[in-house]
């Protein structure tokens, strides 16, 4: 681990990081209902709850998903059994006008569920790099939607197997220093 | 509480809810240290950590933060101690290109600083009635910030304080069913 902790938080927020070496192992239903229990509990403008979830884990979802990954993705996403779209509702429904919080809102419930992953022993990453048109066309998405993100969920497999400029890069990200993201006030 | 829980899901996320109810009591250096340490350590895109914070509990930089509040927010909200001002950078530093998750990771950074918030026994509470020309002015903000949010945290007081009308609210929402928010692959 090349993360150094000054103080004692949570342990998910601790021990998660974005993997790539997913293993083939199916993720279970029960474990599939609480990562979205976890999303659901998010905190939200005015509770709208703009996220909304398409999760890939048959063959014929799986394969449409992945057919949206760039190619740079796929060489380590195909292997992830499960693949999770994430759409933010861009109106909102209490009157239609846009809701300029509908990503962020997304956002925390994706950290929710990473974190509830990441508690169960699964590992979760994050990819931007993805067609939002091939989703769009893949799953008929409504255009009340921004599609958002797609997320690769699973379990650990080995890092030997991933292609060499991966396997480099294997390892929980550093981050700023904490002079660097406030700006005032610390 | 109004909630069931069906999963057992990390207590943080069970417990966490927005409280208006704010006490004046002070939040100590080390509390406040430990949301940022918990905010950083969120996942985005590219590693880039796009969130950004002005952390206002001084007098002054308080008062400049709570002058941005619509008056319906600074009926509670000028209790709390801290305010938290939420900037996201627009563009990637890598290229300064647009960076379209810039939002949505600030909010996965918001999700862990509520989380370690909860499990410090502190409340938070964020909001999206406020001025962002206000933050820009008070605050200097440069414009290659998204001013998203600004957050109360603090502690809880006593909710036969607040407006009437907000003490009927007082008490954890409820949230949308999961056939609701999962459009495919329940």
């Amino acid at each position: 681990m090349t993360r150094q902790f000054h103080h004692e938080i949570i342990e998910p927020i601790q021990n998660r990081w974005s993997p790539r070496a997913f293993s083939t192992q199916a993720v279970n239903d029960q474990d599939i209902l609480a990562l979205m229990e976890a999303a659901r509990y998010a905190p939200s403008c005015f509770n709208e709850q703009p996220w909304r979830f398409i999760i890939a884990r048959q063959a014929d979802t799986l394969e449409k998903a992945r057919g949206a990954l760039t190619d740079k993705n796929r060489r380590w996403a195909d292997k992830a059994p499960v693949l999770i779209v994430v759409l933010a509702r861009k109106n909102f429904e209490k009157n239609n006008e846009p809701n300029r919080w509908h990503t962020f809102d997304a956002g925390t419930a994706w950290g929710f569920l990473a974190l509830e992953a990441q508690q169960r022993g699964l590992i979760t990453h994050a990819m931007g790099g993805f067609s939002p048109e091939a989703v769009h066309k893949a799953f008929s998405v409504n255009d009340e939607y921004t599609i958002v993100t797609i997320i690769a969920v699973g379990y650990m497999g080995d890092s030997d197997e991933l292609p060499e400029d991966l396997r480099e890069k294997e390892r929980p990200g550093t981050r700023k220093s904490l002079t660097e993201l406030v700006l005032a006030g610390l």
